[in-house]
């Protein structure tokens, strides 16, 4: 692609993973909360992500943004979601805007579907022969504050679609912790996101065409509870990884 | 009932019909962003809504809050809807836990829905003989920043049913705009909630049982894309208006 891509919470896991994994592939523009330990190679940006000042000069020319930024920590509290994840959302969308971008991927988060883990559905939903599945057409069901910021955020991104005509891809990511899944954590199985598959599935979402889409965004485990169905149809999402061929750190398959 | 119930947006349109109406069905208490001009014969407040230190004493020994207080500005701005209306929300579920509150009643719109209301859609789904229907299983299309903010108002309290226990019926509210129905306004003809109609639901909410629901509250117009089913299987709403019956602001039928 030509024309640059912005990725906004550069500095975090799931944005170093991404700009790791796609470096070559795209004429990147990083932001961060603050100034990284190691200059990036491209152009970059910092600041608070719910300024309109820290965030316009960094969408200047781009063609579709991945927003990542915002207060990551699952029990962050009400007002820093409400500021930095749900005001700041609002803010790179109305930048979007500003900047006539096409599309907008958002990361949006397990946590915004996490009260789907009743005590009357766990452990068995986290097992392989079961056949719970969320598929991105439920109605949000947050289990925390940072979950209820995730999901305000896809609303906002529809808000924009409707009106702007912006695509926008919202990926609910599962966990994104190790270099292998976790070891004896049955819910870390079924929600491994693999560090491969996180690139690959942000690539997906940079390269397809979509009005206005809710995809999960796990590896292909054997354990899960959320479908991937969406994501392969209208991403042509691949994912190579599943839990499953993992022994502990070892992979078995 | 005995135990006090707490109307938020008392001064509001919406407030004084439903007080109006209900006025000796319980013990109000009402809170107000200002001073009212008369003053009401029951305990009332006034503050912010999105302060604790207001919101707090007003839920005092409280069983039940109907939840209003917000901007209610069609066009408000980003900044106002997310203080007074997501934040404001949030601070009135923190303050329900805190009192113990068993359910909350929420105010929600229309506006939470508006972009279904699309070009190829209209004015064909104002009419009576138009099937398109909404029900509430459907995921938000905020037709602007107010139905923003009554999206996310409604999955905050999604959070504090799933995590606390309260009871939650958000009622998107169509427009109580005129004694009688909108004249040559199609679309205020199906969205039209009459003042009757409008104290019956929300007291049909605070007598109803129920975990999580999301319900239309309009009258049962001939002209309508809301489905009132839920609202009546689960709340026994039964309206008595009718848009169809009413010619100009004379009633025919």
């Amino acid at each position: 692609m030509d024309e640059p891509v912005l990725l906004t919470g550069a500095g975090g896991h799931v944005g170093r993973t991404i700009y790791e994994g796609l470096k070559d592939e795209y004429d990147w523009r990083l932001m961060y909360h603050s100034q990284p330990a190691e200059e990036p190679d491209v152009p970059y940006f910092t600041g608070e992500v719910q300024d309109m000042d820290d965030v316009s000069p960094a969408m200047e020319g781009v063609n579709a943004v991945i927003h990542l930024a915002g207060d990551p920590r699952r029990e962050a509290p009400w007002h820093s979601v409400l500021t930095n994840n749900i005001d700041g959302t609002h803010t790179v969308y109305e930048a979007a805007v500003e900047h006539d971008v096409e599309k907008v991927v958002y990361a949006s988060s397990n946590h915004a579907v996490g009260a789907f883990e009743t005590d009357e559905r766990t452990p068995e939903m986290y097992r392989a022969d079961d056949s719970f599945r969320l598929d991105g057409t439920e109605l949000p069901r947050p289990g925390n504050k940072y979950g209820i910021s995730k999901a305000a955020g896809e609303i906002i991104g529809r808000y924009y679609h409707d009106e702007y005509d912006i695509s926008v891809c919202n990926i609910r990511i599962g966990n994104l912790n190790e270099d292998h899944p976790p070891i004896d954590y049955e819910r870390g199985q079924a929600m491994w996101l693999s560090t491969a598959d996180c690139a690959h599935i942000h690539d997906c979402a940079l390269k397809a065409d979509y009005d206005y889409e809710i995809v999960y965004g796990i590896s292909d485990n054997d354990r899960k509870y959320y479908s991937l169905e969406r994501a392969k149809d209208v991403l042509n999402y691949k994912p190579r990884d599943n839990s499953a061929e993992w022994d502990g750190a070892e992979k078995i398959v």
